[in-house]
C-alpha cells in the first residue's frame, strides 16, 4: 500500500502526507513518544488542540504492561486509549537491549527479563509482529537488534546479519494489510555495514524505513555519516523514518537530508525537568533569574502556558514539585515542536527551507538565553 | 462588606451567592484545595472548563515559598498565579501544627521550623494577616491554634482563649478593605467551648465565620455535636465555612445545618490514589475487576475522562504510573464535586434537598460499588 505521497522537493528536504490508517499525517513530522499510548503529562486533547496528529507508543511496554492480547481484545490500541490520531509502535528492539535484565541473544530470538516484575520472556521476530499486530497501531517496526556503541565491526556485521533475517522473519509472519510494517537499517558506525543492512531490507521490500542504532552517545558528526551514507539508497516513494532523533537542530539536518519522520522523548522528558525551548535558545526554568521574572517562556510562542503563566509562577510550581509543572512544561515543548515542524513545512512549500535553517541556528544558538545544556542523547524511554 | 446574599432557605439549607473581588460564587459551594494557587494536577482552563469557581490556597506554604512579598510584587496570588476566579487563603494554623516542627506557641505567636528547608520562623497574627493581605486572596483566615484531638479540657480551654486573643488581632491589624477576614470557631469537642469561641468571635464580628478543627479523626456523631452546638449562633446574613470538610455524605450534613462552604483535599488527593467518585459509590481504579472493564468510570459522568477513557485504559495508566493518571482521575472527581454541588443548590432552589439528600445517600451507599473504604479524615495538605 502507498504510505506516502511527496508534494514537493527543496533539496533533500521532502514535503509530504503519509497516508495511514488513522488520518493523513504531514510530514516532515516529529512523533511525541506515548509509550503507553498516551503522552506523558498530556491528555489526547490537549494534544490534538496543540495538533499532534501521530504519536509513538512501544510494543515492548505495552507487551508487558497491560498485554497485548488485552489490547486485542479491548479493540487495539486506538480502542483501548483513546487515541484516534496515527500510531506508530516501536518493536522494541531498542527496549529489549537497554531495559531488559539477563537478555541473551539467539538466532531465534532475544530472551530477557521483564524491568516490571523479573518475569522471563523469549521474543522472536514472529512473536513481535503478532504482537504489534495484537497491539495494531498503524504501523509496526521489524525487531532488530540495536548493537551497544561503540561494537567492533565482527560484533556489528553479525548483528546487521541478524537484523537482516529477523525482518525477513517479521516480514513472512505479518498477516494483516491495514497495518504498514517498516524496516530498520542498522550497521553501527560502519558505512558499509549500513550499506549492507540497507540493501537487505531493500531486497526484501518494507513499506517504508527507518535508520535506527543513532544517538546511542556517538559524535553527531558520525551520526550524519551513516544518515547520509544510505539515504539515497532508500527510495524516494517511501517513508524515511529517523529513530530517537532528536533535538530541533537534528531534525532540521534531518529534513535537510530528505527524512519525513522523527521521534524522542526530548521534549517531553526535559519539560519535566523544566527545560524548556523557545525560539532563541533553551532554558531551564530551575535558574533563579526566573524567580521574579513576570514574562511568558518566551514571547514569541502562543500556546496556552506561555498565554497563561509567568516564568516566576512556572517556576514556583516546578521546585514546589507540583504535578501541574509537567503538565504546563510539556504543553509548552510539544507546542513548540509542533509548530517548529509546521514552520519547517511551509518553508520547505515556500522553496525556503535553507533559509529558515539558517534563520532559525542563528536565534535558536544566538538568542538571550543559552541553557543550551543537556546532552543531546535523545534515544530510551 | 456584604459577602453573601442568601436566595432561599430549605429548611436549614441555604441557597445563596458569594460576593467576591473575583466573582460571584453559588453557594453552597466546594472549593477545591490549590495550595500553591493550582490544583494539584489540574490547569486554570480545566478546572474552568469544569465550573470550579473558588479555590483555597494555603498563606502557610506561600509565605515559606516562594514568599508572600514576592507574591505582593508580582501582583498578587491572582496574578502571579493566573487564577482569576475567587480565592481564599487559609491561615496556615492547621499546617503549622501538622507540618511544622519544634513548633513553641506563646502569647505572642508561634516557633516553627519549615518543613522545607529546616528554617525558623516566628508568626504572629499580625504577621499572618500581613501575608495574606500581600497574596491577595479574597478572603483571608484569622490565624488559629487548631487543637489535637484528642485534648484535655483545660487545653482546649486556653486554646480557644488564645484563638480568640489573636483572632482579635487579626482583624486590628487588617488593613484592606477589599479583603474579607473570616473568624474561626474552635473549641475541640467540648460544647461550652465551642459557644464562648463563637460567642468571643461574634462580639468582635468578622465577614464571616469557619468552623475549624473538626476532621481530625473524631468520630462523626461527635463532629456533628460540635457543629449544631454553634450553628445557630452564626448570623444568618455572613457565609458559614466548614473547613476541611468533606466528603460527599458530609458536605450533605453541613449543608443540611446550613453550612455555605467547604474545602477539603479529599476529591485531589484520592484521584491520584485511583480512587474516583461516582453516583453509585466510590471506586477503586487498581481492583483487577477493572483490567478489562470497556466502561467509563461512571455511566451518569459527563467528564472528559469519562466521555473518553475506559476504566480499563485508566487502570492501566495508574498501575504503569503515568503522570497523566493523575490528571484524568483529579479531572473526574473534581467535576463530580462541582456537579454534586450543582445538584445541591437545584435541589434547595426546589425546595426538595431533602428527598435529594435521601435519594443521594441510597444511591451511593448501595450501589453497584462499595469500595468507600479510605477514611475519611479529610484535614491536611
Amino acid at each position: 500500500m502507498k504510505a506516502i505521497e511527496i508534494h514537493k522537493n527543496d533539496g533533500a528536504a521532502r514535503l509530504g502526507t503519509l497516508l495511514t490508517g488513522h488520518g493523513n499525517v504531514d510530514t516532515p513530522v516529529f512523533m511525541p513518544v506515548g509509550t503507553q499510548g498516551i503522552v506523558k503529562a498530556m491528555t489526547h486533547k490537549e494534544l490534538q488542540e496543540i495538533g499532534v496528529t501521530m504519536i509513538l507508543a512501544n510494543a515492548y511496554h505495552l507487551y508487558l504492561r497491560p498485554g497485548d492480547e488485552l489490547i486485542r481484545r479491548m479493540g487495539g490500541i486506538h480502542t483501548f486509549s483513546g487515541w484516534d490520531g496515527a500510531i506508530l509502535t516501536d518493536s522494541g528492539g531498542y527496549q529489549i537491549f537497554s531495559l531488559g535484565v539477563l537478555r541473551e541473544i539467539k538466532e531465534d530470538g532475544v530472551l530477557f527479563q521483564s524491568h516490571i516484575d523479573g518475569s522471563r520472556h523469549f521474543l522472536t521476530p514472529e512473536k513481535m509482529t503478532k504482537v504489534q499486530e495484537n497491539i495494531g497501531a498503524d504501523i509496526a517496526m521489524c525487531l532488530d537488534e540495536c548493537a551497544p556503541y561503540p561494537s567492533s565491526y565482527e560484533y556489528t556485521n553479525n548483528s546487521v546479519e541478524l537484523t537482516s533475517r529477523w525482518a525477513g522473519r517479521c516480514k513472512e509472519a505479518k498477516s494483516q494489510r491495514q497495518q504498514m510494517l517498516f524496516g530498520i537499517v542498522q550497521g553501527g558506525f560502519y558505512k558499509d555495514l549500513r550499506l549492507k543492512s540497507a540493501q537487505e531490507l531493500l531486497e526484501m521490500g518494507f513499506d517504508g524505513y527507518a535508520i535506527g542504532g543513532l544517538s546511542v552517545g556517538e559524535p553527531k558528526s558520525l551520526m550524519w555519516d551513516m544518515v547520509d551514507t544510505v539515504i539515497d539508497l532508500l527510495p524516494h516513494e517511501k517513508p524515511r523514518y529517523m529513530m530517537g532523533v532528536g533535538m530541533p537542530e537534528d531534525i532540521l539536518d534531518g529534513v535537510a537530508r530528505g527524512i519525513d519522520m522523527f521521534d524522542c522523548i526530548i521534549p517531553t522528558r526535559l519539560a519535566r525537568n523544566g527545560s524548556l525551548f523557545t525560539w532563541s535558545g533553551r532554558i531551564n526554568l530551575k535558574n533563579a533569574r526566573f524567580t521574579e521574572d513576570a514574562g511568558p517562556i518566551d514571547k514569541a510562542c502562543s500556546c496556552y502556558t506561555c498565554r497563561t503563566f509567568s516564568r516566576a509562577y512556572l517556576r514556583h510550581l516546578l521546585v514546589s514539585h507540583e504535578l501541574t509543572s509537567f503538565y504546563l512544561n510539556t504543553i509548552h515543548n510539544v507546542f513548540f515542536y509542533v509548530e517548529f515542524m509546521k514552520r519547517i513545512r511551509e518553508a520547505i512549500r515556500k522553496g525556503s527551507f535553507e533559509t529558515f535553517y539558517h534563520n532559525f541556528i542563528t536565534k535558536y544558538e544566538g538568542g538571550e538565553f543559552n541553557d543550551n545544556d543537556e546532552r543531546s542523547v535523545c534515544n530510551g524511554y
